[in-house]
């Protein structure tokens, strides 16, 4: 195989289950990990989610009760919450064609394109869009993981939380977002990790990979 | 900001519009590509989707159909068809359990976190089982477009097809797997792609990110 960065990153990281505390994440590392979610393709371009980045401690505090007291959310440095759109409407892809015309020129195609997004979209159930939406944030989680990786800094993602606590804590209803992943970055404290030692364990390619040649 | 490899990677890639249907991915590349999203974390380590990679040209005129025409499909090289688990099941769990034991150990701790994944999942609806499963491909469609640009291969991410006639065509539903996204793969027509010379369009980190600190 090919040599490859990535793939060393993606073994060099894993699910980090106990932080050191003590060690804070560089505003420049920080800043990275967040212009690759930023840089993430999603659907039609709309990027349907917000990243809240948490280092308020009573607010961690908060949210690590409604996520099963998980450590690593006070443990780490910083917490970023995937919060992904309640729903499409006409204002918010308008938004998005707005800003497509500012970049390249107001084309028709680009409008007619948006438009017919919007006649798709927003006739949907709320949760039908949510879903779609929630869906691109996972792309966005699968850039960061990547982000963090390179920058050796370590993360946990998790999905084990109350999102409509969570969504309470950070006013996230009102701005029209519910919570979907929580992703603490921090530094593995190497000593305490009980899954630092163990293997990592994947399907073969065997088991996940068939072709139709 | 830090150096980043990764940020030039994102910043290199967009959804290729025209392929150039002369130009074949090699495999030692595919190979990176393929490993990267068998190497993405998931959900309880669950990995509850497969990767079909479809070269015959009889199936991928015929998915080609099932997906507005879109000339990717039929100019790259090798289509990846992300296919999600339909539901959790006591079997499908059972899988990942034995993998972990066989890599980590006949622990205590293992076999009773995935009994009480079962009891969790299984009984919930399929539609939100498969949801579930469909977001963890996500996570891989994100990994795998950082693995293709990384390997210098183009790609377009897909949702604009009708996943039933995609499963029909692949024998999808008989294995118990959905059709989610496809990622053709293959190299640009620098001359006739519409959208190469075209700005990169992605909103502020200001409307995007905010800050509980």
């Amino acid at each position: 195989m090919t040599k490859s960065t990535l793939l060393d990153q993606l073994n060099w990281r894993y699910a980090t289950k106990k932080m050191d505390a003590t060690k804070v994440v560089p505003q420049d590392k920080l800043d990275v990990i967040i212009e690759a979610i930023r840089m993430t393709p999603t659907s039609s371009g709309t990027q349907p989610f917000e990243l809240i980045v948490v280092t308020n401690p009573d607010t961690l505090a908060e949210i690590q009760k409604a996520a099963g007291d998980q450590a690593q959310i006070t443990d780490g440095s910083h917490l970023l919450v995937f919060a992904a759109w309640d729903n499409y409407t006409d204002d918010r892809i308008d938004e998005v064609t707005d800003l497509n015309v500012a970049a390249r020129g107001d084309l028709p195609m680009l409008n007619a394109y948006y438009d017919n997004l919007k006649s798709n979209y927003v006739p949907r159930d709320a949760e039908v869009n949510y879903a779609h939406a929630a869906r691109q944030a996972y792309i966005a989680l699968g850039v960061a993981l990547v982000a963090a990786a390179e920058q050796q800094v370590d993360s946990t993602p998790m999905e084990g939380f109350d999102p409509s606590k969570v969504d309470e804590i950070l006013d996230l209803s009102e701005r029209g977002l519910r919570s979907v992943i929580l992703l603490p970055l921090g530094y593995r404290d190497a000593s305490g990790d009980w899954l630092l030692p163990m293997k990592k364990v994947r399907k073969s390619a065997e088991t996940m990979v068939s072709y139709v040649a």
